[in-house]
């Protein structure tokens, strides 16, 4: 038993260093108390153990040299503690000691852990990041479906239904309960997890490459789903079903409960998973939970599915999701663009029913409010995500390769947005309006053209595993940025062209999943090599030249009218 | 004892719900298995607990629906494991089980805390970082010194010596056992800390406030010493002594350590704290960690002190500060500018020798390396740290305060850097050249000469409770910023300001400390109220306009010439 932890009524084991004497015992003797005992019965026992006379002058002391009494007895001699026998109290160990200690996490690991990762989100609302942990979990769990992958999120805002909850469903594979109890162990990952009995958890195979690392292998760390949850709320029910399994497994983890056990001085990290036949939702008795009835009975006809219902939300994070809905939506329709559309993402289809396996991702969201239609978004649909942007405006594309430090593949795209009719075709990013003037702008009275299209935007977006690392951007390659000398073309194509690139894990991202840690310094790195692909194939060619010609013909294909740059006159001006 | 834990030869305890009939006991039977039985004699043992024939059909199985064998059996039925009693394995379950689990949280959790947090560092090392966190824990620990406060950080680059070591040692309060103890526990900080029986851990006293929130309460989350040592190495030993203690206290903790617990199944978060008399080496015998002896004979005289020693470290670190040396303890002179030179920082003093308690705090650091002379540096003699730089070419400055969100304060200073005889005296940082051309410039018709003294850099450095939060900035407010209008002097001045932002700990700041949450977004709430401070006095003037009128007053008294900026005459560009 733990130090301190479960110390029951019923006594407990106390460890005795006799250092009364040079020449002393160096071991410790372990005294069992029996429960109810007071100080005068444990001084006896000690005595006897040690065969001290009665009145024999000695003292008893914690490591830190408080005296043993009376009045602190209770206090002091709990299960698992070590104690001294000296002869004073401040008499020098004239022999070491080794005290037992615990020193198990406090549950804030849990609790908290997102609370100050998430937030380091410059400005911007971390919610919907938060709420891409969850969507990660159900892609990888979804990998391997035959049907479709479906997911869905639910904001469930109705008070007759409950207390305002979040829930994230998916048709995947589900856990056992073997891997739902791994699931609650922080920080153990694909990686670390041991093989059980069940063998639920064999040795990690790393997915072969796909295209665009479009792998569903997006689990790393062992820390995403606890963070997310509890960033979102206080309290989180993990309900799910593997395939081949008759029963439901339920575990239910909230701060509430944790603070109890602590306070009740309970095994923090033990707690109960509930296993029950699907629909049976015998065990939801508090109106706060309505909504579970429902989503319990669905279990009815259901294969295999996992369920996280997190309560206890925020009130400033309901307020959010409903007052802007259509900016974290499309935020989101932004990260997983290539997991909803395909590799080639969200192109103009020109048969629109064509069906076939690439969009077999449906990630839905729905919120249901008190007395309103539910709102419902499928974020295929979306039509306004920054990627969907890009790709339809683009008129053409350049494709490449870089090949990082021997092993690292990075799949690169870069896309021409022309001029056309007197405007420029490079999307606005609706939520960060970049173009915005400057302050400075207005009486400045030297006007940067060739920074227009783009404006002071990077260039490439950065996907891992398929799904966008939101805080990394590459502003540009040597090869792609507006050369120093003469360009081919004019200079302000440069600032016409928008990039993505793609990774698989040989790259690292924080564990918030916020931020590559060193993408665009192996990139920049001398000895990386970049290829042009063409047709999927690797072209023998100088990728500077290549691409410098590649734009000038975007240029003379695409770009409808040519603007007048406006040439100033050379000014020659005096020294100061 | 925990599922799956400490199993030893002797036996253990496994819970069987019987679920066979519709109208069975609802709870489980914990039964008793005897260390070295077998599945006969388990199989038998059930029969017997629920009154069944030997030759009755019944299935035993684990939650996952596994049937336990004879070949199966001493992998799965292991101390805590919950078992099913049910008819065939395929029976649904009439009435739902409660499964006893076991959670903690992976050692992952303390030896890969830092890892993927520190490294999110922009391309720059974050190994001076880690550094920091060391040091604020031992300027919040000699907080209350009477005598000098003395932190170093020993370098042990020795073969001769052991293996590669780094030693932060400090004359503050030191640790008790028990505190020894809380050190090791992650995520418990001095707010979640319970009071103990030697009320080690009182309740949390907030300081009182003082100027520049100097305060030297710099601990927050309970990560930080962890995550920084295992950053920094793979093996720690805390070495401890209260004033008031005969004792030393040591603390181990280890990856391999922890890696062995986990193979024995033995419980991960204990260990031993041994406590001895000081100056006692006898334990250490590793020829590894030879440097110890010395460390520990210094024991002798000290009335408290704290020694963080990390072995295990990793070689590109031990490179990085030899190599660097310069480099990063000019970052932390920068980090720590105003705890070691006072509120008002490095100012040239004219009387040199002038003493007094400002400067009470030394932060030693010093390289030990075979067969050279030790490198030693006082960060307080360090005078090119940026701060330095600022207050030394500062010919003015202007002081003001923030009051954000009713209780929130910002202390804030602005610097005035005047050009001085054909050149700006703005300092440029040394190893971040950030006036460096772009590569546009060279082309460039249009030359922006306002922007030339600070170039793109922001105006605020932000401290948090007196130190350095390195990754945050604030580029400037309204009332600082070159106005869009008219300005009263001319437009160069305002990129001839630097400044710095006080803040203590109702700004929040993550837990790396490498970024503040939000307190740019609170500063710009435009309910923030900004006042003048001259003399230590609010003013009661417009900010705006003061603050114009003295940066034009700098300008007519300090900057020596005055360039001319160049009007270029009214250029109408037609529309195109
Ligand atoms: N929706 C789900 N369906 C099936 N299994 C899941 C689901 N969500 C989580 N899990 C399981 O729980 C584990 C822990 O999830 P969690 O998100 O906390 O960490 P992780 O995904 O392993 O790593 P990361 O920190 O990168 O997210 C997962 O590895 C997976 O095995
Ligand atoms: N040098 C030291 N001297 C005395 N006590 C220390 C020292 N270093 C750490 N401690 C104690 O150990 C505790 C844990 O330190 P740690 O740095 O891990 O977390 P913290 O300082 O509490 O919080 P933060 O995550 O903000 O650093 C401290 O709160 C302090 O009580
Ligand atoms: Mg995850
Ligand atoms: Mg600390």
């Amino acid at each position: 038993m733990a130090a301190g932890e479960r110390w029951g009524p019923g006594g407990g084991r106390v460890f005795v260093f006799d250092r009364r004497l040079e020449q002393c015992d160096s071991a410790e003797r372990a005294l069992e108390v029996a429960g109810g005992s007071g100080y005068r019965d444990f001084r006896a026992a000690v005595c006897q153990a040690f065969g001290i006379a009665s009145d024999g002058t000695f003292v008893i002391t914690t490591t830190s040299r408080t005296v043993v009494s009376d009045l602190n007895f209770h206090q002091i001699v709990q299960d698992g503690v070590t104690l001294y026998l000296l002869q004073s109290v401040n008499q020098t160990l004239s022999l070491a000691t080794r005290e037992r200690i615990d020193f198990l996490p406090h549950y804030d690991t849990l609790v908290k852990s997102g609370m100050y990762e998430y937030y380091a989100s410059e400005g911007q609302n971390p919610l919907p990041f938060a709420l891409a942990e969850l969507i990660d979990n159900s892609l990888s769990a979804t990998a391997k479906n035959t049907e479709i992958r479906n997911i869905q999120i639910r904001l469930i805002f109705d008070e007759s239904q409950g207390k305002p909850a979040v829930v994230v469903l998916d048709n995947g594979s589900g856990m056992t309960s073997k891997q739902l109890n791994n699931w609650a162990v922080y920080r153990l990952s694909k990686f670390t997890s041991r093989g059980t009995f069940d063998s639920d958890h064999a040795g990690y195979v790393r997915p072969a490459p796909v295209v665009r690392s479009l792998n569903s292998d997006i689990s790393y760390f062992g820390v995403g789903g606890k963070q997310a949850v509890f960033f979102v709320g206080q309290s989180v029910r993990m309900i799910s079903k593997p395939a081949d399994s008759q029963d439901v497994h339920e575990l239910l983890l909230s701060k509430e409960d944790f603070e109890k056990k602590e306070k009740n001085k309970e095994s923090i990290y033990s707690g109960f998973i509930r296993n029950r036949e699907p629909a049976d939702s015998a065990h939801v008795t508090s109106d706060e939970e309505k909504f579970l009835h429902n989503l319990i009975f669905e279990e009815k006809h259901k294969k295999s599915f996992t369920a996280v219902v997190i309560t206890g939300v925020e009130q400033a994070h309901v307020q959010y999701l409903k007052n802007y809905f259509t900016h974290w939506t499309r935020q989101l329709a932004h990260i997983y663009h290539y997991y909803i559309h395909g590799p080639k993402g969200n192109e103009h289809k020109t048969v629109k029913k064509e069906e076939g396996p690439p969009n077999n991702i449906d990630i839905e969201i729905t919120m249901y409010e008190k007395g309103k239609v539910p709102r419902i978004v499928n974020l295929r649909e979306m039509q306004d995500d920054m990627q969907t942007l890009y790709i339809r405006t683009a008129a053409d594309s350049f494709e490449f390769k870089a090949l990082v430090d021997g092993d690292g593949v990075v799949e690169g795209i870069i896309r021409y947005h022309p001029f056309l009719y007197y405007t420029e075709t490079y999307p606005e990013d609706p939520c960060f309006p970049s173009k915005q003037k400057d302050d400075d702008d207005e009486d400045d009275d030297c006007y940067i053209v060739e920074k227009e299209a783009r404006g002071k935007r990077p260039i490439f977006e950065c996907f891992w595993n398929g799904r966008l690392i939101p805080y990394t951007s590459v502003n540009d390659f040597e090869w792609c940025a507006p050369p120093k000398k003469r360009a081919l073309g004019p200079i302000e194509c440069y600032n016409r062209i928008s990039g993505a690139l793609f990774t698989n894990d040989k790259f690292q991202v924080s564990t918030n999943k916020l931020t590559f840690m060193d993408l665009e310094m192996k990139l920049k790195d001398k000895d990386t090599l970049y290829t042009r692909i063409v047709n999927g194939q690797e072209q023998r060619v100088k990728i500077e030249r290549d691409f410098a010609l590649w734009l000038k013909q975007c240029h003379e294909s695409f770009d409808k009218q040519i603007r007048f740059v406006g040439f100033k006159g050379i000014i020659t001006r005096t020294d100061l």
